[in-house]
């Protein structure tokens, strides 16, 4: 009998191979979702999907300087890589968290001594900035690079002074593959009475020497829902 | 006649559904073959596949420190991503070229006044130097780094006493993923002639203070055929 069912079974020739297609396609999503887990599970790489779902609600997306982003309704971070969704309008941006490129061990102690952790309860206000920097900068040596950064920009000195009100996280892209579209993802977020800081923050890194080698900038900014 | 045909062909269900299974494989490794081609185009991306083929020979593979690798006969450097093959005993082992991390202006100009490419006619003799540094030294600030690598190790003005005799480059693995076996790859070459100089290079740097901080290391020896 079992015999006779599986012929027949097979005897739906379309309905046979559709059958074993959903199987193929569901045994691909099951080994990708588990490389994901494995992925996930360590804690550098991190991935933002901007979308229509998402506990971050987008409120002004604005483009800097450069191509702009599609404007999406909803944000999701997830731990780990994850592919392109089918959506036509959305994006996934990735990138690794890494060791630091400039700070001096002097800043590093006054970094860790005043900073605090993303996600405190108070911290329902968020900024997604994404900035890619020209050719001229890469092709800095790294004092080169450092002078400009510190010494007559003042990036890390500008930063320390907003802590411990203002939380980030910087991911690394431009060393992951050689498709991402910006070199750095940064994730802040503060309480909505630190929105006015905030805003004085990116305006000083703006105005600076080292901003004249950003060569693409998007400021996304959203609340968490 | 072409419905009878048809009918038959799919009437061989299991046939059917096997050839519909390598069509679908087909349609998968030509994509996945385009892309590698896209990536390829782009210049920074490398993979180093270690198997039964490939311009080069291994002559010599030696675990110094840490995990060992699987012995292979040969090596092939691909341009671009490269999927693990079938071969059970090969590896594939990728990296990416990068912006200079310590070498300061002075250093870069030297550097480039000396330094030839790779892939010189009498450059035969190459060797593949596989390093993973510890969380230590990861968890080093910049200038920590910089005073170890360079003011008590001198990694950048060894390197220059060897050039132009030994060519380098070198690919960084560490923010590609959080599962590569390596930090950094380094591929030279150089002509027979200099294998001499080359061993005293890797001597050198061995017994530096840098090397403290390195938990893995191979070093593979090939002869290009």
């Amino acid at each position: 009998m079992s015999s006779f069912y599986l012929r027949k079974f097979w005897g739906y020739n379309y309905l046979g191979f559709i059958i074993a297609c959903i199987l193929a396609f569901n045994f691909i999503s099951n080994a990708s979702a588990k490389r994901n887990e494995e992925v996930g599970m360590s804690s550098r790489f991190f991935s933002f999907v901007g979308g229509d779902s998402g506990s971050w609600r987008v409120t002004k997306s604005d483009t800097i300087i450069g191509e702009p982003l599609n404007n999406v309704k909803r944000l999701d971070i997830v731990a780990g890589a994850r592919v392109q969704s089918g959506l036509d309008t959305g994006w996934v941006l990735q990138g690794i968290t890494s060791n630091e490129r400039y700070v001096v061990r002097d800043e590093k102690n006054q970094l860790l001594a005043k900073q605090q952790g993303l996600g405190r309860p108070e911290a329902t206000r968020a900024a997604l900035i994404l900035i890619r920097k020209n050719a001229a900068w890469w092709a800095l040596t790294q004092d080169e690079r450092r002078k400009i950064l510190e010494d007559q920009s003042k990036h890390i000195q500008i930063g320390l002074r907003y802590l411990p009100a203002i939380a980030r996280r910087l991911h690394h892209c431009r060393d992951l593959s050689e498709n991402e579209p910006f070199d750095f993802i940064t994730w802040f977020d503060f309480s909505p009475a630190h929105e006015a800081d905030f805003n004085h923050l990116v305006a000083e890194l703006r105005s600076s020497e080292e901003w004249k080698y950003v060569d693409r900038e998007i400021d996304i900014r959203l609340d968490r829902e």
